[in-house]
């Protein structure tokens, strides 16, 4: 079985942002799935997907400064500056992190471990909506 | 043909583990494959998967010295500090390198470079076991 | 459906690289497909590939020197020394980044966006050619 679809998901802020139970909601094709895999992609080169903690919000907030601190504005040796100060670092922290993420459905549901929740890591000053395409596919 | 099961990876001390062989001998479904994929996912938020070289052990040194000075402890900007030193690191590491592989199937085996291997990364002091789900799909 | 075979991608100089349509026109078997998934993976541990901006060849320019900073040649710690100063590096890089993309095919196309394009990132000063397993599976 295959099923594709796009996945909308509504402005925020810069920073990381916990997107599980909103991406579910979009994808009740999960339930129909007892083995299988879902993929989902993101069609931006400023934003990003990752999987990580999903009980404390402090670890979104040290996500937000450490990455900040390591992937800098404004580096001397930066070329592309046209889109803003923020837009060349969202670019390097978009494939640091990655633009799809693979999970395995089990039983009609996201086989992630008990502290896994999906981020969309916002790395735009103001990214606008963010279009995903999600791939359930299984049997 | 879809196959998934969970696959233990026993303790590891904090570091970069060679795991290709422990991970192949827990999946024989792999020889039943002609054409296919491996996605293996760490359900995990402290350690990951990566690919890279499997032949000289001083590379998986070098790999655990770098991240911890690209990563590092103890920076004064982190607020979640409830579990250790070590613990927003390996939530940031495990972020970076990533959570999931997807390895091609040939001919019953993964068609992995000659120089490529799976590393468990192990992130923290005293992580424990490690589960991940293997998923096999092919024909 | 099931379709997999090599992709060979000829001998860059270190950098990032627009490798887009180069994969694409070696693929033909896309256009059989109305919904599924291309898997793209690297079998080396030096190289890697990863999806960003694809217009502005000033931002391939910024990937370069700020990988170049993020992940520095000869730093004091480094072991493996054998291969020259940019063998130990381009290992890093290359798991930071990540061996393999998956993108979901729709209608035939690489469903991606506008701005999206696949980079061929070669972390080696002399890495010869660039051997690509690319798995298609769909219906």
């Amino acid at each position: 079985m295959w099923s594709q679809k796009g996945v909308k998901l509504t402005a925020k802020q810069r920073g990381f942002h916990l997107v599980t139970s909103d991406v579910i909601q979009q994808l009740p094709e999960l339930k129909l799935v007892s083995v299988g895999l879902l993929h989902l992609f993101i069609q931006h080169t400023s934003a990003s997907l990752t999987l990580n903690e999903n009980a404390d919000p402090s670890v979104r907030h040290d996500f937000e400064r450490y990455f900040n601190q390591a992937v800098p504005e404004n580096e001397p040796y930066y070329e592309h500056l046209d889109e803003g100060s923020d837009d060349m670092p969202a670019h390097l922290k978009s494939s640091i992190l990655g633009s799809s993420l693979s999970i395995p459905i089990t039983n009609g549901r996201l086989n992630i471990g008990t502290w896994q929740g999906i981020y969309l890591c916002e790395h735009r000053n103001h990214g606008g909506n963010r279009s995903l395409v999600a791939t359930i596919q299984g049997e």
